[in-house]
């Protein structure tokens, strides 16, 4: 299966490394918008020129599209569904039915085979929540997320006048989630089930106060949270904050029999060194997939709820069954 | 989508309670092997007995198969599958292959579909572990069952001399699971993973020193285990032990990057009031998808691996990505 990728940053890098623990996948090249005598691969891969991409329609089984869900896929995915196989980890929620609208058109046009939002969450995230629903019909549904990461909060910070770098860790309150795996179903706010752990490191001569006070108010991203800041220097960021670990969990909260007398608590957990290297590490098992479906003939927009998990994985059915069951 | 239950115990009442939670599906009938007038249906659904199944075959869309892994379901499923779309929960893991093809055989010369080995373990365990594997390829896997009630190893303590009434409780170690999440992937031997605990209500005037010898030193069901056993009466029995909980969990630790730097560590984790109550849900889901594989013409047998996550969800596709992606 050759694979190429679109978009050379932490993501892209991510696939570059997930391909070298995939036997039956190679990669053809990276393709970046930069100059791409700027650009070196980890391992050595060739760069071309996003401009030149259509010159390798015949080269490329699957397009891994590493970019970001704001702007870069909702104009990239549909445009190269038209004359690739794609994946992609477009995350905003709120515009799932667009671009699949748009990348099911495209790719359905020209029989090739696109699978959009794959990753964590949405990914395997999704599937945790397709599933336990499905068996437990009655019942009340939970993500948290961290400890990890998040770039959004943490660009956010950078935004205020001062800051000269900072890292956001989202963490789970673990007594909302202890509460959630009791199986006692409570209602939780935002405030309740998440804080905000800020690290900051402030410019010479920064007002600190004033850094902390704008972070803690700021709508949407800390507001509406118990959020701690930080002031650390520059050489602590560096030692201790150089990584992008993220995770988390879903968990549902279900009953059956008779008045709903037996509870269940199924979870799916996370704990990531690398949210990129993981993200990109589901990218190239939903590649393998789009690469089987598409000789198959199965056309236009999928998600991973439209693929069999056989088709994500190295094994023959014989050794699944064997290994796995 | 009209169900049927062929064999009516723990695992049939749950199938029963389950249709109840799904609005897609109704129950046609119970069929057994005893005396029909004998057998009552806490929902008061007909029963009819297994001599008669073959005079509804268009009655019913999907038989559950609700029999023991041991002798009858090599011998119903296979036999069941010429007339009907089925399912079962066959968790003889060493004859799963045997299984797989004498149902296959039936089930695709008679355009049937047949899905085999649902439920927790073989199941959503097994989905959990294909999923890790896949996005995981380097790395290791462990499953822990319980706290729960395994009614083998209770059966097996039943047939001692002087044993009235026993219940085993199969327990994970919780250093070993700690040390599986820390993601130190250690070689665990059988006793490092689980201990087992018993109750067991003996008979009058029987010898209880005797009887914990003859269970710690049952070869295969004690002797590899640390096993403990308590003498209880046959009330707390009764207060104490009626219930059949179970759950456990499926863990894979695994490293990306460069030299397998970044650890990643995924887990997924079942806590059961009712083993065949849930394991019944499962049941029910595969059901929906049986019914609709069968109608795109997708004839044979099956296993969870081969089923598109969709397909087991009372949710459009449009739904399903707006409330669960």
């Amino acid at each position: 299966m050759r694979i190429a990728i679109y978009g050379y940053g932490n993501l892209g890098r991510g696939v570059e490394a997930a391909v070298r623990q995939n036997p039956d996948t190679e990669l053809v090249g990276v393709f970046t918008r930069r100059d791409p005598a700027a650009v070196k691969t980890v391992t050595g891969v060739p760069v071309y020129s996003a401009d030149t991409v259509l010159d390798y329609t015949a080269d490329i089984d699957v397009m891994i599209i590493c970019g970001g869900s704001a702007s870069d896929l909702p104009v990239m995915t549909p445009k190269l569904a038209k004359y690739f196989n794609v994946v992609d980890s477009f995350d905003t929620h709120a515009k799932v039915p667009d671009h699949f609208a748009n990348v099911d058109k495209a790719a359905a046009a020209s029989a090739h085979t696109a699978l959009i939002s794959a990753g964590w969450d949405p990914g395997l995230f999704s599937l945790a929540r397709l599933y336990m629903n499905s068996v437990l019909p009655e019942g009340k549904d939970y993500t948290f997320w961290g400890r990890g990461v998040s770039q959004g909060h943490s660009d956010a910070i950078r935004r205020i006048a001062g800051v000269k770098d900072a890292r956001q860790y989202t963490v789970p309150v673990q007594d909302a989630l202890m509460k959630v795996r009791n199986g006692e179903n409570p209602d939780l706010s935002t405030r309740q089930k998440h804080t905000r752990e800020c690290y900051v490191v402030a410019e010479d001569g920064a007002d600190k106060a004033l850094i902390e006070q704008q972070i803690k108010e700021m709508p949407n991203y800390f507001a509406d949270y118990n959020t701690t800041v930080t002031f650390i220097t520059e050489e602590e960021m560096k030692k201790n904050h150089a990584e992008l670990p993220h995770g988390g969990l879903v968990i549902r909260s279900g009953a059956t029999g008779e008045g709903g007398k037996h509870k269940h608590v199924v979870e799916f957990s996370l704990k990531l060194d690398s949210n990129p290297e993981f993200t990109a590490s589901v990218l190239v098992a939903c590649a393998r997939a789009v690469a089987r479906m598409n000789k198959r003939g199965i056309y236009g927009c999928k998600t991973l709820f439209d693929v069999a998990p056989a088709d994500l994985s190295l094994l023959t059915p014989e050794e699944m069954r064997k290994k796995l069951l």
